[in-house]
């Protein structure tokens, strides 16, 4: 079994300059620490909880830094797509395409994405029991393209609340799909604060280490250097000092589940 | 306050003479019962299980079909729509834009079909808490649109089981729009059966009555004239021939929560 | 089948002339509505979420009054009892012995409460399927007492709620046991308060419309002249005032339900 | 931090030799591995799903066996009770009081047990948030008592089913005492068997890693030579032979998790 890779970045692309400021030390940190590498970032968050959320940098700009990041860096970049025609566009530069939670069951989404060829990346639904996601996984695969992950993200607890059913993780690896867990949006109190989402960074930490113990092939993290100023995902995105630790400590446990 | 109203109809446009034959059953019954009524099918199911099920008669028949009913009956009708490409099309014809649960976050559409100025009916997410609507009703009033109703389909209690939490009515209630209890999809048990989702149409009659007694604005059932081979949410839709005595039953319950 | 009964009382036994006077109120009327009534108290509350809540009464002055109101206004009275103990010595004056929700899985309790030969209402356990009430329902009956009530008192939902599935109701109907709806302890906040439980009072009246329009022998309501003060269950109880309007509505929904 | 401990031992005490087979192989095991060993075993089950069950081998016989045991190993020993009048003559053999997560909130039996000046074990009820431990602890440390372990076995998620919230370990630890995972029975499938409860053992070493590598003081894990011949809990007992590998890993992680 390989070893874990890092899907990370900042929530929301917020410019060129804090992309390129995020990249370099997530690069720098991932070569010292000998782990694979995706940079996540989102040019649209179409679902926001209210209108006047900050939407990000849009297509056309985020696919340019997009496109910048992977010349100067050599690393595969991930973004999330929200509808059938941003697919081939997207999938022009983007290595990764993620079907975001809510959407993963938009059948037309899933074959437009699958149809571009690039991998992808499937966030579970947060109304979706771990098998369900077989059914997800089938409309990719039978599209013609076998480079799919799954991704956990938390299942519906009660009222705006999310909760991390580990068994998940081997009962979606079962498909032999690689699994993913995010651990960002696992913290996420979905509706939580009014117009807003809130979340519980201090168990981003927590969540990561119980999944990698478990046994994954990756884990998501969104980062920032500020994360109590950004645009998005605040209260859920760890602290970009905080990530050598946390990340030290993921492939020593790593190392051990998967010995 | 008004009487209760009916949303209902087929899940899928199957033919045109299919629709025609359960309209016309439904005109007669709404007719003698005194209440409002309004023609619901799909005419694409977006977000099916699997890939290899059934999706129905497709957008440019559904519309004619659509067309026809309005001429033939004089009724209103509804459908769901899936991408901001369909809102203005399906506008033309249909009186009333359904957002799919599962839709009921992403901004474009809501706003999208807001600005068709038709009347706007959106599931809630079983994802979210009936407080959440607020912001949903907002993205789509705050584009102008100010003819929205809320719809209850159950909340994700556990794994492919949902729960129709009758405090959401009230909940949703106070935010002034007209509340509709969705008694199909409230019973349905997503992804219960492998590829396809399953449902207890037993409990159809008895959610309905439950949020009839605690009050809302209309009923929301699927109804089909053989639902064991009908080619969608067949486990979950009511016999044609029960809607009679089903909905004799909740009108008079809806006098006396209203009287 | 029979027109709803009411089972209602204070949360908490305070001393006898507040038994007496919530006693009289009650009974008056009940029989003005011409429907059945159980008093309920209860003498020890074995599980406060603290151990400096106010416990009650106990047991000896509880009995006590317990005999004066049945001499007095000819009903039966309802009391919680919380270990096998308790059960012969409660028995000897109290009509309906109940088991709490949180031991309903004590098959000692549950037989040793059969035993008596008295009636029995058990609370479903927050953490039990209506269809788990079978196994429940037998433990009583194959101890040679079949005069069992079932009682729907919500489910876990997640952390701090219960949620009320009204298809518990013909579930656990189908045993053949008359069903009652507490809808005092369906609207509790288990926990939500710190170092007490907290509760939507205004959904008091929602729940128990739900549960009557499905179909129930009876509703479980506690209620209290100041509900504010009360020293136990006060955010969910009813005032006593508002006891009139929301049973003729009850009665009324009732007779659609059953007609 | 200190290392992992283990509290393992047959669900249920079947008999004098069969307790001295288990709690050997166990000896012998811990100490190789170099970690604190509790033996568990439960010499009455009290709240078997049906009355039909096996309930055990009984308090005198159970308290007999548990001295031998004592003196033959030098371990100490563990059992639940689930009466006050229990606690004071367990004591007097048994080292570790559990209390049965059902119980939880029964203050009596929190004060019964802690007055016997035992280690008490406490079951967070299925019922409960992590935070809710607070005021259960303190009725326990409030009656004299400091030495309390609080263990977390499973939180209620729709019907039949459990969830371990990850995040419920850090909650509790904050509180200052020991928190042990019961990974035995988080893996079970409350009721879902008709007259008996289900569980799925493939996933305990699944949610042991997991809590393991969040921090936890111990795992909590019955185990049988036979399991699916077991008098109870057999789907989710760990087989004996099973344990070296499972407890060599859980070590492993627990040396980087507190490292």
């Amino acid at each position: 079994t390989e070893r874990l890779s890092l899907i990370a970045g900042p929530c929301q692309m917020e410019s060129r300059d804090h992309a390129f400021m995020i990249a370099e030390t997530l690069v720098k940190l991932c070569d010292r620490l000998g782990i694979g590498f995706v940079y996540k970032s989102s040019f649209d968050k179409a679902n926001r909880s209210s209108l006047s959320s900050d939407r990000g940098i849009g297509l056309e700009k985020g696919l340019a830094v997009f496109a910048e990041l992977k010349k100067a860096f050599g690393i595969p970049v991930l973004t999330d797509i929200h509808s059938e025609q941003q697919c081939a566009v997207v999938a022009e530069v983007v290595d990764v395409l993620q079907i975001p939670a809510f959407l993963s069951r938009q059948t037309d989404l899933l074959v437009a994405a699958a149809k571009t060829g690039r991998a992808i990346n499937v966030k579970k639904g947060q109304f979706l029991a771990p098998w369900d996601m077989t059914n997800v996984l089938d409309k990719i695969t039978h599209s013609g393209n076998p480079n799919v992950m799954l991704c956990e993200r938390g299942a519906s607890f009660g009222y705006n609340t999310l909760v991390s059913d580990m068994r998940s993780l081997p009962i979606m690896a079962e498909t032999g799909a690689p699994v993913i867990f995010d651990a960002t949006h696992s913290v996420q109190q979905p509706g939580g604060q009014g117009a807003t989402s809130g979340g519980e960074r201090r168990f981003v930490e927590t969540l990561a280490r119980a999944a990698v113990a478990v046994g994954v092939a990756g884990v998501f993290i969104e980062t920032h250097e500020d994360p109590d100023m950004a645009p998005c995902d605040g209260p859920n995105m760890l602290h970009l000092r905080d990530m050598p630790r946390v990340l030290e400590k993921l492939i020593a446990l790593d190392d051990i589940a998967k010995g």
